[in-house]
């Protein structure tokens, strides 16, 4: 896609993600109406809906050909990848949303034809949007990024999924052990955040297309590594034990779990 | 002590905790002299040091007769609690701060007699001091805080250390999985935070006197209730095991962990 177009777009979707977060501020006091999905721990909040909808429409109006992927299930069943294909989280880490008002995001990502375009992850609270693709580089609201260091396991914190962690599964906790600590945020969208910005090394967790779609566009940017946890390709329509981390440490835990 | 020689001391500490912050900030790009203490994953730096040197000689101009408990050793060796006892943590969440720049704090405390009359927790890279005590009441920066709601353990988040949780130490995965969800900060003075501001209903972790002395102090004052693991008293004077909660989610790991 020409570069000014590109442009043009960037400026388009943080101008969306920086109107939604002014309207989720006004209601950060009001009464939220909180629905179980899958169990007491995975909500669903009248915002995250409300989000949802706003940025389907804005861009059913802006690319009305493209089929659009969300978590809350206001746009599309998409079962491939051909074409434009956005994905959206409207409201990620919706737990800590619930009981924290704090630590969540908002995830925003364009492909086409399967490859990453554009990617955005807003830090809501901290008021930070991360976003850009391959031919704009990788900005934190004005600032460009640059990649981060390529540490070794040993060398960084690590984000991991609670869950995982307590059950060991893929020996998480002999990485942790190997590692210099792991951190549980309770947001993908924040975890790829402090992974970005070299604050971790890396992140572990069962993610949804959605939960990661933004951030593999923007890690890829910075020269870390997105694949699922044993090394192998993501598969952006489903569900994926997803590794998002520094080169060596993805080296350091594939020799881990083999 | 008289109220108004109270407001006097708490506008001094914040001063000093802002002169401090403004230091570190000036210095963050720069080099860190980091050494290993217990373990490669027990850190010290050269800007733990510093701070502390700066804490210490300002509480020794303003309380001389004062005792000091600081974490890297150049206060006193404090073996009782009679009298002024100033309790501090120049950099707490060194990992953190070595790793991230960021999730790290700074905590200072004030007790006479073994009772807390004063404490101070400050987000470094928030730039919010949260502080007060029994007669000042407690406030973030300059707002007040209130009492955070009386949640029960399947309510909230609750904070825990990582070693602990891998270990399952006290049951730690059972609680978990009765709880909202687990959080891992890795820095005591953040979590504490979370604790005061309702974030989390509680946080448990092995903490020395100066990870948990500023906090208690805050705690107590909004009717939070800080004990060992087991409901018995902390002590000032040594390593705990330390549970920080509401008082229905101490109610209900108790009855887990008996």
């Amino acid at each position: 896609m020409e570069i000014e177009k590109l442009r043009q777009m960037d400026t388009m979707i943080r101008g969306w993600l920086r109107a939604v977060r002014a309207e989720i501020l006004t209601e950060l006091d009001d009464p939220l109406t909180v629905q179980e999905k899958t169990s007491r721990k995975d909500l669903v909040t009248n915002i995250d809906k409300k989000n949802e909808k706003r940025f389907v429409a804005a861009i059913r109006a802006f690319d009305p050909q493209a089929k659009i992927l969300g978590e809350e299930g206001s746009g599309d069943h998409v079962t491939d990848m051909h074409g434009h294909v956005w994905i959206i989280d409207p409201l990620d880490g919706t737990l800590n949303f619930v009981k924290q008002r704090d630590n969540f995001a908002m995830m925003i990502s364009l492909y086409i034809d399967g490859k990453g375009v554009l990617g955005y992850i807003m830090d809501v609270m901290r008021n930070i949007i991360y976003g850009g693709g391959p031919q704009l580089g990788v900005f934190a609201n004005e600032r460009q990024l640059k990649a981060p260091a390529n540490l070794a396991l040993r060398d960084g914190l690590l984000g991991v999924s609670g869950p995982m962690l307590v059950h060991d599964k893929y020996h998480l906790q002999a990485i942790d052990a190997a590692s210099s600590g792991v951190r549980i945020i309770g947001s993908a969208g924040i975890e790829f955040i402090q992974v970005l910005m070299g604050k971790q090394n890396g992140y572990i967790s069962h993610l949804m297309p959605w939960d990661f779609a933004a951030g593999n566009v923007l890690a890829k940017e910075l020269g870390l590594l997105v694949t699922k946890v044993d090394g192998t390709p993501v598969d952006m329509l489903s569900s994926n034990d997803v590794l998002v981390s520094t080169k060596n440490t993805q080296k350091d835990i594939l020799n881990m779990i083999r």
